[in-house]
């Protein structure tokens, strides 16, 4: 966990309200969630390998005997755990508050999560998230808002030229079906599929006989793995999709993609569709069941953000089946490749003052130019005062004045 | 803890997005600080009752013997905990962070706290806290500033006619001195003189006597209470503020006073003085060292924020003395009473289509809405649109259009 400075914390509430202005501009609303679940409801088996890393909260009011009770069973010690996604909470917000929503609902969630992780460079323990969904289209038009709302935003961040890796869930069971692959061996394929851009075929198909899948299986997949076309990917359409995958891809899969694929290019107003066809590309929740997507842009080597749907996972709380797609833009990451550095036009004023000033004076002064428009900070005089303008101006502000008592008029000269 | 709707959810982002804004011109900077901090320092006994109410995390890795060792000793089961309020964190953000701010630092904080109480009605486990401080200043500048961009943020909210009831505790206990009460009683005492407002000078020496109180000073406080003059706040000024507290008080503390309502008056460019003495406030934190205050508003019967000086807490983590006053804004009220429903000029529109309406056509009508500055939610025609339409305008939407398929220019409609 970390403390964010001011410097920092400026550049990202000015991120977060960029964001935040342009999901709402795309028709998706804001809601907010308690930090706070039911720990049976952190861990019930649909958070992943995340529900291990659950920040657990004491059940208040237990007892010496019902701690040593516990001792065996932790899951007594603890009721309450902080959320370590905002997927869980949003459906179990939606089964709370169906009744007040739209009929399709798109939400906007921004928030911490927490994780109990290994310290390690870039990675905290409590980070931002930033995730839309919509709930209750399971066309794709869903998937095409997200899109075109996550790179409309991106542009108004100054990250033009971002493209979305696709593939579906189903195409990757269908073409690992068609394989001879069995179904129980599927998640330990998958997991090592995702090793592709890392370990190449040769690699992949290693790590496979070593998992002991079928031979057949595997050289049939090696031999796909090697043909030239499965990794040319663009330009985006339905040849190029049938072209990356074994003959046959079911046409229903096929077409959503290329649906989608075609609504993106409306919403963007361009004839270029800005989506990559990936069929390896896997993501790691177990929750995805059709379309899964990662936002990339060409001057960093790692995603963005990515999404999929997940139609199976509020019915669980509800009972009944109800189509969801989400998409996480990756905060932290857009925090530290953006360089907003506040509004042009934005005037902050530094008024550097002697000791002996009366505060009346002083506040005066102050209060006149906050008037103005001006955002203004009072600074006591030191010995340094090009020490205090370089911090000044590290801070963004862009004008300072000297104040001495009695001054009637401040001479405001450009702090650079 | 609850829920947060669309509605509900724009509302407190507008309002947080007014109060950001009027600090930051008055020169404050926004930080932030992690939710959990170590349960040592939230045990440390500076946050008086709230430590009691603190969430405390389980303790990652106890196996069942360790659990049973701490079955007498719970602070062993724990080893962080949500923070309960943003003062303790902000006192160990500033000794850890020191180097890196300002020499007069003024931070905001706006975020989440967590309390286990009781369930009722308009009392949350996690609530927004929004918090200005001023470290390092000893001055009257310091509550002056406080105050002057608190009254204006609570302008920008449509709420003018805010009033100051400042006191000072040193003069709190100069004045039990005075009277006769011991040291040791001015703890029990102050509880009972917080109740005034509500069981009157009566009720106050009858507590009193019941608490064991020496008689001469109960009676000598009882005839002070009940002179005419006591009740006479108004108008602020050195005058007023010598009627109000018995004959003699230190010249100190009344200047001070003095200054903070001529500072005041100046920041706020009127003649008026928006504050009120009131030598029987005491606000319950034990940390207090000087000045107190509170944010009144003649709408409501409670206050809408509160503060003080607690040059002691700092130098506690510090190890030397640092001089430091905060106002925290009483966010959730605020909220109830604000009516703000979105900026004037703000044009959001509702797209009722067919279902054969391809997904593409939908998406492009959106994003030419979207391009011209719109908010854009698109909703499927269902068989109630008088419904769909009722619900779009509570939701903040201004326009809607009905879309068919083919169909190549929208005829939009004012929604009312």
């Amino acid at each position: 966990m970390r403390d964010i400075l001011p410097a920092d914390k400026a550049r990202r509430e000015r991120v977060l309200s960029v964001i935040r202005d342009r999901y709402r501009s795309h028709g998706f609303d804001e809601i907010e969630t308690p930090a706070l679940e039911e720990y049976s409801r952190l861990h019930a088996g649909i958070g992943g390998d995340n529900e291990k890393l659950a920040f657990n909260v004491l059940r208040r009011g237990l007892d010496a005997d019902a701690i040593r009770g516990a001792a065996d069973d932790q899951g007594a010690l603890a009721d309450l755990g902080l959320r370590y996604d905002l997927t869980v909470p949003l459906a179990r917000f939606y089964a709370s508050n169906r009744g007040q929503l739209p009929g399709v609902f798109r939400s906007i969630q921004i928030g911490p999560v927490w994780r109990a992780e290994r310290p390690q460079k870039g990675r905290y323990r409590q980070f931002v998230q930033c995730d839309i969904d919509i709930i209750g289209d399971d066309s794709a038009r869903a998937e095409s808002e997200l899109m075109v709302a996550s790179l409309d935003a991106v542009d108004a961040l100054g990250l033009e030229g971002a493209t979305v890796r696709i593939n579906d869930r189903r195409a990757l069971d269908w073409m690992l079906d068609s394989f001879g692959f069995t179904a129980e061996e599927r998640p330990g394929v998958l997991i090592t599929i995702d090793k592709l851009d890392k370990i190449g075929p040769d690699g992949v198909a290693t790590e496979l006989r070593e998992r002991g899948a079928a031979t057949s299986a595997v050289d049939a997949f090696e031999e796909f793995l090697r043909r030239p076309q499965t990794m040319e990917y663009n330009p985006f359409g339905e040849r190029q999709i049938r072209k990356a995958l074994p003959d046959g891809a079911p046409d229903e899969i096929v077409g959503h993609l290329v649906g989608i694929g075609e609504a993106v290019a409306a919403g963007r107003g361009a004839d270029d569709i800005p989506l990559v066809f990936d069929p390896f590309l896997v993501r790691g929740m177990g929750y995805y069941t059709g379309t899964i997507f990662e936002l990339a842009h060409p001057s960093v080597p790692y995603s963005l953000g990515g999404g999929g749907r997940y139609d199976g996972m509020i019915g669980r709380f509800l009972g009944q089946q109800v189509a969801a797609v989400g998409f996480s833009l990756g905060f932290e990451r857009l925090v530290d490749l953006v360089t907003l550095v506040g509004d042009a036009g934005d005037r902050a004023v530094v008024l550097i003052h002697d000791a002996d000033v009366p505060v009346a004076e002083l506040v005066s002064h102050k209060a006149r130019l906050v008037a103005s428009g001006a955002r203004v900070r009072l600074e006591r005089r030191t010995k340094n005062v090009k020490a205090l303008l370089e911090r000044s101006a590290a801070d963004g502000y862009t004008e300072f004045a000297t104040v001495s008592a009695g001054a009637a008029e401040l001479e405001l000269k450009p702090l650079s």
